[in-house]
């Protein structure tokens, strides 16, 4: 008789994630993982493009963090629907919380999902969740140092964003030196440099974002 | 016959952690656990201290990272006695960790040891260490909402550091807001303001530092 090797469980992330793939695939939803640390920017950046977006492509947010929903409320008084996930300690979303939060999304009226993950630069990047598109966020105060510290974060993202460019006059951050790491990392990764307080750049990783949304 | 019961093996970091604190406490030596987001500004804070404590007390630093050793090689430019640990993915250090470097540093040529930890706001709240005193760092460009979304840190540390100061006038940041939230997880809190850039709140922040650690 022929036996059956079972998938080890420690798969059991990767099983939900891959359900999760599925069921975004079946409504036409690009979903987007975007990670940072604490106070990189996600919440504002998610907000600038959403407001550019906007009339052009529909979205929802899915807010992780271990406590509050300080971030839900910020999207929801855009009236864009959006579910808040506390994970309580966990220091990263995983893919069950996904799975649950799907089903309380319009996903009929979704073509971009945004799901903020947990300001982390650790553990996020080994949760798959079921995203067609990984983003990693990097300020301008946090230094330049970020992916040498941090690198499978960097090595894994389709995209990097440089956000807080306003604040490069008054931190030290080497931009050409930043990028040259990221690239060393991930020689494919699209980079921009963004300010989601004035809103520079957001039109062009916005036009990226279109285009690859279309794809997937 | 007497069953004996064995200490749950989860405790393994808090037997370690107390190993390490007799060892610091055979040596005199009072330590410094050092938390924060990546970027917040650990390793600036950090050599400012140093050298404003020059002199006066004599110190050791570990430094802790994912991966590289950037940070060490800062310390280590000031001649100041560095271990740095590598943690691979680990989002936190743990004891284990710290007894294997307080092996390869002068704790009889130390008085206060600065352990600085993975950049995180999550994981380091929950693994001792064998420190006397916990410190977390939040930085102006982060947003004062930090508190609110990872409580468990802020809640349980003996210091609150808000640093960058000097970009309070290009970001928003409510100082009192922050304030109060920490107040509330943790009514028997110091909070110092500083900038780690100029300088400005370190001496403050030295003399608590200095009274606390002839006190441990």
């Amino acid at each position: 008789m022929k036996i059956e090797v079972l998938k080890n469980i420690s798969s059991a992330n990767d099983a939900i994630a891959a359900q999760n793939r599925n069921k975004l695939d079946e409504q036409g939803v690009t979903a987007v993982n975007i990670m940072a640390s604490p106070g990189a920017g996600k919440t504002s950046f998610i907000l600038q493009t959403i407001d550019h977006l906007k009339g052009k492509l529909k979205t929802s947010v899915i807010e992780g963090d271990i406590a509050s929903k300080i971030d839900a409320d910020k999207i929801d008084e855009k009236g864009i629907p959006v579910v808040q996930i506390n994970t309580g300690g966990n220091c990263s979303l995983e893919a069950h919380m996904i799975g649950s939060s799907l089903d309380k999304l319009p996903l009929k009226d979704t073509e971009i999902l945004f799901i903020e993950n947990v300001g982390n630069l650790i553990c996020p990047a080994s949760q798959a969740l079921g995203e067609h598109i990984k983003v990693v966020i990097a300020s301008t105060p946090e230094g330049d140092d970020k992916p040498s510290k941090y690198p499978l974060m960097f090595a894994e993202s389709d995209a990097v964003i440089i956000n807080k460019i306003d604040l490069a006059p008054h931190v030290d951050f080497d931009t050409a030196g930043f990028k040259k790491v990221v690239q060393g990392l991930n020689p494919d990764v699209v980079i921009f440099e963004v300010s989601s307080k004035t809103g520079d750049g957001i039109e062009k990783w916005c036009h990226w974002l279109t285009a690859k949304a279309k794809k997937s």
